[in-house]
C-alpha cells in the first residue's frame, strides 16, 4: 500500500495544473497519504506547490508541509503571509511540529506568526516549546496530552479523555497527576477500557514508569526509549511536574541521526550532506579533513625523506612503504569502530583497561602474523631475504601498533568529553600512516644493518 | 528514573546470592525492571542468575530472560529442561519474543519444548512464528492483537476488547476483519472511547492504512513504518487475511541493525562484532578486508616497481607516492559515503547520470584546486618546479578521479543488487590507493618529459 511518487505522476500533475484541471489533480493526489503529497510539494515549483496547496484540505495541508524537506519548505513558506502560517499550520499541527516549524523562521517572523494565532493556549504552547533547545527533552516534546487528576472519578475521567484527546491523533495513555500538577504515573487507554467500572484511579495507574526531565539531553531520551521499549515517554520539569510527552517517532530520527554522525564521521565529512546538496557545500564539507590528509601525508614525506640515504642504498625498499602505511590505517579504522559502536549501544563494559590492552594485542597478533607470513613469501621471492624479514616484521609491529591506537583514541577522546568517533575518521588513518612508514624505515634500518 | 547497574550492586548480590539472605536480594533487585535484572543475569554466573530466577515471579523472570544476551541466554536455558523453558518461559512471553528465544534452540529442543506447551494456542502461535524467516515481516510479527468482526455490535465489541486484551501488554489499537479474517482497517481505542455510543462500527474504523505481507522482507516493513510515523502495523497473509502486527520497538531494533551494519562495512569488518567477543571471533572479522587491503597494496608495489628506472632518475618522486595514494583513499571514500546514506534513506533522486557526474567532477575540481596548490607550493620551495608540478596536477586528476570512482562504484553495485556499502569499505580505500600511484607516475614520466 505504499504508495511511490513516480516523475510521471509529476508530470501529469503538472500539466494539469497548468490546464487548471482541478478533477484530474484530486483524483491524482486526494487519496495520498500527507507524507507522500510532501514528496510531490518538494519536487515542483514553489508556484505550481501554492496551486496544489489550494485544492487539499487545510488540516492535511498543514501536516503536508510538516513532512516536507527543510529547503523546500523554507521557500514555500516565504510565499506565505504571518497570518496565513498561523491560521492554516499552526493551529493545525501538534505543538512540537508547530514550534519546529516556527524555529526554523528567523525571530521576527516568529514574533509576526505568534501575535497572528487566534487560540490563546496554542500561542502558549508554541512560546513555550521555543524555549527548549532543540537538542534536549524539551526541544523534542509535544504539549498535547490527556491528563488525569488522581482524584477524579471514574465518570468524570472518561469524559475527560473524551475532550482531551479529541483534537490529538494518536493517543495510547493518559497522565495521573495530583493537585500541584506533579506526575505520579501513567494510565493506558487499555486499564480504563478493561478494569471493571468500580476501580478507583488510585488502583488503577501505573506508578512505575520513566520519565524524562525537559533538560535531559534528547541522546538520553532516544537511550531510556530503546532501553525500556516505550512508545511515549513523559517529560517533567524541575520540580516534578508535567509539562509534556514525547513519542517515539522523534525519537527514532534522533537514533537515525546518531548514526549518520558517526558514519559521516567516519567518511571523513564535517558536515551532515546529501549528494543534491550544493556543488559548494559539498565541497565544504569534505575539505577540512582532505587538508589533515594531506598535512599528515606531507609529514609522512619527511619521514621518508630523513631516510633518503637508506633508501639510496636500498631502493627495493620503496616499493612497500605504501602498503605498510596503508595496513596501518585499515588496522586502525577496524579497532576505532569497534569502541565507538560499543560506546554508542552501550556495550562496553568499564573493566580492565590492561585486559583490553592484552586483547587488542592478541588480536592484532593473529592478524599480523597472516599477513606478516604472505609479505615475507611474496619478499622473498620478489625481492631478497632483508627485504622480506623487513616487510614482514614491519607488517607485524604496524598491525600490532595502529590496533593499540586504534583502541585507545576514541577511549581517551570519550574520557575527555570528545566524540570519539572523531577517531574513526582520515585522522587516524593518516596517524596510522605516518607510524607505519617511521615504523617500516627504523626496522629496515636494523635488518640491513644486521646482514650488512 | 533509569537504573544504571554498578559493580557494588553486583558484588553486594553475590554475597547476598552466598548468605542465603534472599530479604537482602530482593530488597535490591525487587524493585528493578526487568531489562535491568536481565543486565545482572548477564554479569553474573549461571548458577548466581539460576538463584536470583527463583526469586523473581515468574512472569517478571519471563521477561528477564527475554531482555538477556543471547550468549548468557544459551547458557542460561541449557540448564533447564524443555517443559521449564515451555511452562515458565513461552506461556509467559509475547508471541513473536517466545518464538525469537526457542529459534535459538536446537531443532530437537525446540520441537521437545512446543510438545510440553499446555496451552494449546500458544503453541499454535509459536510453531506459525517459527515458519517465516527471520528477515521477513512475518520473523518480526507478534500473533497477540485485538480482533472486531466488523459486524459487531458495539457492546460485544468492548466485551472482546476487554476479553482479548487482557494478556497483551500493549494495546493502542483494535483491528477491524470481515467475516473471512480479511482486514479491512483499524480502530484506535481511542476511537471506542470518545465515538458517542450509537455510532456503528463500520463508520468508525480507519480503512487507509499501511499493512504489510507476512513475506516483505524487514528492511521495507521498518521504510514504511518510518516513513509514516506508525507504531504499530498489522501483517497479512498472501489473500489479505489478518496474521498479525508489528510494533515499533522491534522496528527501532532493526533501524539500528541497519545503521552498524552500514558501519561496520566501512570499517572493514566482515561481521558484527563488539569489542568483549572472543579473540578469534574479532580476528576473523578484520582478517578478509585486511588480506584485500594487502593484496592492493601489493599490486600497489608492483605499479612502483614498473617505475623503478624513472624513480632512479628522479628518485624525490618517492617522498609523495604515498600521499598522493592516500588522498585518493580519502576523497573516494567521501564520495561513496554520500551516495550511500543517500540510498540508505531514500533521499537520492534517480534523476540524470550525466548530471551526477558533473556535479562530483565540480565538487572534486573545488576540493583538488586547494589541495594542488598547497603542494605545489610544497613541493616547489622544499623540492624542484617538475616536482611541483607533477604531485599537483597528479593530486588534482586523483581527486576527481576517485571522487567519480566513489559516486559510480556504490550506484552500479546497487543497480546490480549488491549492498553499495561494500564500496565504502577497504575496497574503494584500496583501490584508489593503485590507482592513484598509476596516475601520479604517469604525469610525473610526462612531466619530467616535458622539462628534460
Amino acid at each position: 500500500m505504499q504508495y511511490k511518487i513516480t516523475n510521471e505522476l509529476i508530470e501529469k500533475l503538472q500539466d494539469g495544473i497548468r490546464a487548471k484541471n482541478d478533477p484530474l489533480i484530486l483524483e491524482l493526489i486526494g487519496e495520498l497519504h500527507s507524507t507522500d503529497i510532501a514528496e510531490i510539494f518538494d519536487e515542483v515549483t514553489v508556484e505550481e506547490a501554492k496551486y496544489l496547496y489550494t485544492l487539499i484540505d487545510e488540516e492535511k495541508a498543514a501536516e503536508v508541509i510538516a513532512w516536507m524537506d527543510e529547503d523546500s519548505r523554507e521557500k514555500f513558506l516565504a510565499q506565505l503571509s504571518s497570518k496565513q502560517i498561523a491560521e492554516q499550520f499552526v493551529e493545525n499541527l501538534d505543538s512540537d511540529d508547530a514550534a519546529d516549524i516556527l524555529s526554523e523562521l528567523s525571530e521576527e517572523r516568529q514574533r509576526e506568526v505568534i501575535s497572528e494565532i487566534q487560540d490563546k493556549e496554542v500561542a502558549d504552547d508554541v512560546t513555550d516549546l521555543l524555549k527548549y533547545e532543540e537538542d534536549t527533552a524539551g526541544g523534542l516534546m509535544a504539549k498535547e496530552l490527556v491528563r488525569i487528576n488522581v482524584n477524579w472519578e471514574r465518570n468524570k475521567v472518561i469524559e475527560e479523555v473524551r475532550r482531551q484527546a479529541h483534537d490529538i491523533d494518536n493517543v495510547y495513555t493518559t497522565y495521573v497527576v495530583d493537585d500541584n500538577d506533579k506526575l505520579l504515573g501513567i494510565l493506558p487507554l487499555k486499564r480504563l477500557l478493561i478494569e471493571p467500572d468500580t476501580t478507583r484511579i488510585e488502583h488503577m495507574y501505573n506508578d512505575k514508569i520513566q520519565c524524562v526531565e525537559v533538560n535531559d539531553s534528547k541522546e538520553h531520551v532516544a537511550e531510556l526509549m530503546k532501553k525500556y521499549d516505550l512508545v511515549v515517554m513523559p517529560v517533567v520539569d524541575g520540580i516534578g511536574r508535567l509539562v509534556g510527552r514525547i513519542t517515539i517517532d522523534d525519537v527514532v530520527d534522533v537514533i537515525q541521526e546518531e548514526a549518520e554522525k558517526d558514519y559521516q564521521l567516519m567518511s571523513g565529512l564535517t558536515e551532515q550532506v546529501e549528494s543534491d546538496d550544493k556543488v559548494w557545500v559539498l565541497a565544504r564539507a569534505r575539505m577540512p579533513w582532505l587538508i589533515v590528509g594531506l598535512l599528515g601525508g606531507l609529514a609522512g614525506s619527511r619521514v621518508i625523506k630523513a631516510y633518503e640515504d637508506q633508501l639510496q642504498v636500498y631502493p627495493e625498499m620503496v616499493l612497500f612503504t605504501t602498503l605498510i602505511a596503508a595496513m596501518g590505517g585499515n588496522a586502525g579504522v577496524q579497532s576505532s569502530a569497534i569502541i565507538v559502536q560499543g560506546l554508542a549501544n552501550n556495550s562496553l563494559r568499564k573493566g580492565d583497561t590492561w585486559a583490553k590492552f592484552f586483547k587488542q594485542i592478541s588480536v592484532a597478533f593473529l592478524n599480523g602474523i597472516v599477513l606478516a607470513a604472505i609479505v615475507f613469501v611474496y619478499g622473498y621471492f620478489t625481492e631478497s631475504l632483508p627485504l622480506a624479514i623487513t616487510i614482514s616484521t614491519a607488517m607485524m609491529t604496524v598491525i600490532i601498533f595502529a590496533s593499540v591506537l586504534g583502541t585507545f583514541i576514541p577511549l581517551t577522546l570519550n574520557r575527555f568529553k570528545v566524540d570519539p568517533a572523531l577517531a574513526t575518521g582520515p585522522f587516524i588513518t593518516t596517524l596510522n600512516d605516518i607510524t607505519g612508514i617511521v615504523i617500516y624505515f627504523m626496522i629496515g634500518r636494523l635488518m640491513y644493518g644486521m646482514f650488512a
